[in-house]
């Protein structure tokens, strides 16, 4: 059932980016890890979409959160008819998808996907006390189908990196960063990984420094004022990284960050690469709100304040990289140009005819 | 004496810089300030050398620290003979002066400045016990110097700036920060600071951002992978930066970090503005060497490291901005072009003509 467990760090074994068991949801806390291995058990779904909000995960996990959460959800609504059961998921739903304003529309598809499935449960006439398990097949059951596109994403991308070449990411690529690894070890090609720490949260040095490390691979941490100046001085081949959104005019909401460093690659002459699939769903950048986090956050380290009481701080979670410095858009179907992105839905008629 | 203290941040007043008195150099510790407010006491000008490489202190600070490590070496060597004093404090000079490799030249000026007041005092006949205070007036001496020049700077930096408008910096800049609020605060201009943090010693969270609020300015910090973005969404209008080597041929080299901004900068058209004297010493980047620190230190906050043992960092201390992104090198003279540097000194034989 966890096909994608095999070669890849802890960190993205499934039951460690979210994990509905017995009327609870555990979720590894990766604002701590790897300095501690902690989880956070929530026994609500509004604690999970709470711990959505407060970035316990980040990057693809806050989807798998959800739909453990929607899992959740029904066990919580178990015991009441199927009317109200059906307005509480609806609410549920609701709740698990808003928990952060820039990606509400990629995480109405997930809860919607829980939402369908627990329709087709309720048709086949399964019981009330069934559907927890089923929406935690349902799940794993597109984790599983996740983990299948970025092995094609994957591939793509490391068709498009140098055998034993340098590449630099931002923040945490969810399974993307193992699974271009995990390609790149199947090749024989052992990549060397320049990590930016990605403040405040340390995502970069935690979290993607920490998978290519247990992958046994040659990682390097930088701060997040280093980029430009080190692609350059450690000859890096390729930058990389995923996206929170992509907009169908071929702007990437990512990471704050993001931009600068694609700047500073297209400067230098190094190609940058977006992994994700086009967003049918923002035509443009219009109705993309950018999340502003906590600005007390930016101005501590790990819950240590380092400057006077009474200084602003601003925090923006992401930031825009316009597609004039995007080299393509690496996707399960091939890599296309930020310019033509419903080439991406074409070519879906397209592969679906041909199998 | 003390000209420069008036109107001025805490941080910035002479005695915090460093201070000769009886045998000790007394260094304000900008590693944890303003987080705690702690000196590093040094009683051997070793200890001083030291205390530069390690970051006690940094921006201006390590020229005046040098001056005082001088004042200090004559109070060791004061019992010597004459000929054996000469020697020591040469030795002393060395070690003082490459302290850090990145910024030699310019050490040396300031070491050799002490060195010529001792040879005029020697000659005067002064006892080589009264060489500590004459040594400390000299350290004094510059300092107003550097000030009245810095004022100089201020005001030409001040004309770039709109009215109350938002500027954003890189690091600390020692006085030219300083200098330049208690400018923009004498015309009246409000003008609202961005300071991005700047790991990993964050100066600009704890040192340049203190001062600004110390000063009454707004002042928001945010962390280095938001300028690029962020410097568009709040309309920043001008970048600025001091610079530890300009050389002849318009390149900057300053705190890392720098060049990103300045890419970003000119993407936006946003003009950058480098404080600082273009260096004859370096005709070109040739023999410039960019220090690299302990690469722990980009593993760790202020002393907790957060990621897992055995991986990787790298520390560049300084990066280096082309003269085709500066829009100006704004000096005592004057905002000279980076393309045209030697019309500085040109400018200067015209200056002292003019007297």
């Amino acid at each position: 059932m966890y096909r994608a467990d095999e070669g890849i760090g802890f960190l993205l074994r499934y039951e460690n980016i979210a994990w509905y068991e017995n009327g609870t949801v555990r979720i590894l806390d990766r604002r701590i890890y790897p300095v501690e291995t902690t989880y956070v058990t929530c026994t609500r779904h509004e604690e999970v979409a709470k711990a959505i909000a407060d970035m316990v995960t980040q990057s693809g996990g806050p989807y798998t959160a959800a739909m453990m959460g929607m899992a959740l959800a029904a066990y919580e609504a178990s015991n009441l008819d199927e009317e109200k059961f059906r307005a509480y998921m609806e609410q549920a739903a609701y709740t698990l998808s808003h928990a952060r304003p820039t990606t509400v529309k990629k995480m109405e598809a997930v809860t919607q996907r829980s939402m369908k499935r627990l329709n087709r449960e309720l048709e086949l006439g399964t019981s009330l006390q069934d559907m927890p398990e089923k929406l935690f097949d349902e799940a794993v059951c597109r984790l599983n189908e996740t983990y299948d596109k970025y092995d094609l994403v994957a591939k793509h991308l490391a068709d498009k990196i140098p055998h034993n070449g340098t590449v630099m990411t931002q923040c945490f690529a969810e399974t993307i960063i193992g699974t271009l690894l995990r390609e790149c070890r199947k090749r024989g090609s052992e990549i060397k990984m320049i990590c930016p720490e990605t403040r405040p949260y340390y995502q970069g040095a935690r979290l993607t420094a920490s998978v290519a490390y247990d992958m046994g691979f040659d990682t390097t941490i930088i701060t997040d004022n280093m980029p430009a100046f080190v692609m350059h001085e450690k000859h890096v081949d390729v930058f990389t990284s995923a996206a929170d959104v992509i907009t169908m005019d071929g702007y990437v909401v990512n990471k704050i960050g993001t931009f600068q460093i694609a700047l500073a690659a297209r400067y230098w002459g190094i190609p940058y690469f977006t992994t994700g699939t086009p967003n049918p769903g923002h035509p443009t950048m219009e109705n993309v709100e950018i999340e502003l986090r906590d600005p007390d956050l930016v101005l501590e380290s790990m819950g240590y304040n380092h400057t006077l009481k009474g200084i602003k701080g601003f925090y923006p979670a992401f930031d825009v990289t316009p597609p004039k410095l995007i080299d393509g858009i690496v996707t399960d179907k091939g890599i296309f140009s930020p310019y033509n992105l419903s080439a991406y839905f074409d070519k879906d008629q397209q592969h679906d005819q041909d199998r």
